[in-house]
């Protein structure tokens, strides 16, 4: 009986998800170059597929479900896929139920129309603009979080959305440790006499190599091309349809090869996450990343842990000389890699390099925060958005345009996600320190290009599990502790320290 | 009250649009590229969108608005559009109901088994492996029609599927005269002593010349590039997902740009016919093409008419000279001419000029017809195949590989659609002397390369009803008359009289 039951969900879960992968697929199919002239209609079309999604979320039929599998004594007798399964519908029905259908409507028509505010006022760095529909926002957010509840501080809610288990009091702990360690770093990396020479890295290097290149990387990465596919877009992405079709596209620019280059190589970490989780959680919500953090953590460590490390550029600098002779022919390996590990404070997070991108994240979470404990008004963020940038990366935007608007986030009501990229980067380094427990000669493969170990490592530890564990519990099993943010400032300190000869 | 009805049942079909939609950008991902280990879940995907729009279409829902909205006095409240949407989901409505469902589902494993099996049979050239799978498709379309009845011939229950108002009767005649007129015709062109010189024909041609030459060929001929675009496949096609995003695909063999260049402009004529349905369409199952034979008349009008026109070379034989100039360069126009329009008698349908191509056609009619009168069985096949083709293209099958086990249409279920194949060339042919009424200087058209007026006349007749017509109405209205193949027939012997000078 409760098998039947257990099956019955199932196959109504597998059907939402199947609507799910239709739509990712036009998601993709839009951003990859469907004509223009058939967005409308789509758009329509996926409307009617999400409209249906969440209906199946929110039914009768899945109150039902919900309620015959959670008793305990049921729970104990279903697999630990349904399990698993329930507690994300049973998660997903609670929060939608919450809010009053009415309102839901119009914050999701205010949601569209402070985009396209936000683009405008954006273009035109005005920030009175989009101030009433910012305030609107984060109104209704706060309307919301009454509506879910929470423990603590009422940002943890927001917070919990994009990150279970990461609060208020995680975060202010480590993000005080990187404000006091990273900034004076970020000062002395600024002042040292030892700069860099990043003239090789401006010269024009054909699309068609660079593309060559990065397939040629990719599949020493470890990336199934059998399971994948490189496109080009202007927003680079990686998107999982299911493990056996996870695709990722690019930007080329022929003045600057990083932007593909690290690019293809952070998608590239998304994607092995995807590609590698367990098949028997296709066709449920849990055949995705367990968090947004926990995803980050795998694009940042293909990306900086390994993209950016010495080893990797021993044995991947000559290939790169031969796909581009004349840009490097005069240029040293150690010249080369101090190039692409410049530190230079920018005003575009993500634009930034890897040690100043905490700060750009930190700025954002102390915002955040103020505005649901109600001590930043909406007014004030750019003047505090600006006299955070001075303190903290010594330079301050010109406009807003390069300020507080620079996120398209806020305008579509995502509050809580920035911590993500911050964490993603401390679970990043915490997860190499273990993995350099287990594999030693983690800089020996990197140099031999024998990266396989360091995939299965990843795989056994975080992939494979998709949503069945919660970020932090993740982290605990494969690092054996908590959140420990030393990780990264110790990865930072020593690796900035050497290129700047501190 | 009935308008009420009205808008909830256009809201319903608009539903199954989208899904249908869905599914269609799924198909053309998955043929265009999609990575192969995601295809098995993908169709996974497709399979619960299309049980779907079944359960839709034969739902209690969609037989209350059938028995609500279809009493005369009812639909004469009715917009247009309503009224032939209407008309649409009673006839798939009552299609899908006659079938027992248990008769249906056994039916649907047999097809997609006898497909797998006709392409073993194919590779191994053996008819008996696929003889037990064809006798049982034709014994349960039999029965099918059986269940739907049929007036006149039981063929006629089948031909309505693809052609709706032809029958048996309407082919009987045309093909007799087709036989009486081409065949003799063929012969005689064989027996010419002035053969076209086809050597240049076989160069090499790169392929991304091929490409740009069709992207500027494609443009001319009125393909509009922001509703869609072109892309490579195996096997080409044209997909409507909606007017304003109509893809094509094309294949590129760098040993014969034939293959790449009347593709894509025969892909192109499906392709016009899509992007110029009415708007108003959009979003109910009108919104496409009429029939498969309409349908193929405009792919054969722009493939033929246009792309095998005399004064068409005379605009775009410098342009490809261009191209190709090593290719071309001592070839004159008449020379090039001739050797597109080559005729030579094949084994293979697919691969035929447009003489013989009606001669293929009329082989499979035949034997179609026979098999639902029980006049021809099964196991006769590949003997009275091979028999047909000696006695109207004068050539005989080594194997059943390329004699009956050709094509894959039958494997899937599908017989009475071979008929459409020459119905839209002979549709195409009397569409082209009633435009030559309207717009005597075609040809000067084609040879100045302003070919608006030449879409636009065919959207004016054709393109912008969509399925609100049916095909002879259309016919009629476009030209005057009832299917009449003399325009076919004269056109050939003209062309090929003055080529083979005979």
């Amino acid at each position: 009986m409760v098998k039947e039951v257990e099956q019955q969900f199932l196959r109504y879960v597998k059907k939402m998800m199947s609507y799910n992968e239709a739509i990712q697929v036009m998601y993709w199919d839009m951003r990859t170059g469907a004509p223009k002239k058939g967005l409308e209609q789509r758009s329509e079309v996926i409307g009617v597929l999400s409209e249906e999604v969440f209906k199946m979320s929110t039914s009768e039929e899945m109150a039902a479900y919900i309620a015959k599998l959670s008793p305990a004594s049921v729970q104990a007798q279903l697999s630990d896929v349904a399990r698993h399964t329930l507690a994300e519908c049973k998660k997903e029905y609670e929060r939608n139920k919450k809010i009053p259908v009415d309102e839901y409507k119009e914050y999701v028509i205010l949601q569209a129309k402070a985009e396209s505010v936000w683009e405008e006022a954006k273009a035109k760095a005005d920030f009175s603009l989009f101030r009433p529909y910012l305030e609107k926002l984060v109104a209704f957010n706060k309307k919301f979080i009454d509506y879910w509840g929470y423990e603590g501080n009422p940002y943890n809610t927001l917070l919990d959305v994009y990150e279970p288990g990461v609060t208020v009091e995680v975060l202010d702990n480590v993000f005080a440790k990187l404000r006091e360690r990273i900034v004076p770093l970020v000062q002395a990396v600024v002042a040292s006499r030892h700069q860099p020479d990043t003239s090789c890295l401006f010269h024009s290097f054909p699309k068609e190599k660079q593309r060559e290149f990065s397939l040629r990387l990719l599949s020493e990465l470890g990336y199934d091309f059998s399971a994948g596919r490189l496109d080009e877009t202007v927003h680079p992405f990686a998107i999982g349809l299911n493990p056996g079709d996870v695709r990722i596209t690019t930007r080329y620019d022929e003045r600057d090869f990083r932007t593909a280059l690290f690019g293809t190589i952070h998608e590239c970490g998304h994607a092995l996450y995807e590609q590698n989780i367990a098949e028997e959680l296709t066709g449920t919500p849990l055949c995705t990343g367990t968090s947004m953090g926990i995803h980050e953590s795998q694009s940042l460590f293909y990306e900086n842990f390994i993209g950016r490390h010495y080893s990797y550029w021993k044995r991947n600098y000559p290939l790169l000389q031969q796909y581009a002779p004349e840009q490097f022919a005069n240029v040293s390996l150690d010249d080369f890699y101090r190039a692409i590990n410049e530190v230079k404070p920018s005003l575009i997070r993500i634009e930034a390099d890897e040690l100043t991108y905490p700060l750009h994240v930190m700025v954002r979470y102390e915002i955040e925060k103020g505005l649901f404990n109600g001590t930043i008004d909406v007014k004030d963020l750019p003047d505090i958005w600006n006299a955070k940038y001075e303190e903290y990366l010594g330079i301050r935007p010109e406009h807003d345009g390069v300020g507080v608007l620079q996120d398209v986030h806020w305008s579509g009501g995502s509050f809580g996600y920035f911590p993500s990229y911050a964490l993603g980067y401390m679970y990043a380094a915490q997860l190499h320190e273990a993995m350099l427990k287990d594999i030693p000669n983690v800089a020996e493969l990197l140099e031999t290009g024998e990266l396989l170990p360091i995939r299965e490592w990843l795989t056994e530890k975080v992939h494979r599990f998709g949503k069945t564990k919660k970020p932090l519990d993740i982290l605990q099993e494969a690092t054996g502790e908590g959140l420990n943010v030393d990780y990264l400032i110790h990865y930072l300190e020593e690796k900035y320290k050497a290129i700047y000869r501190l």
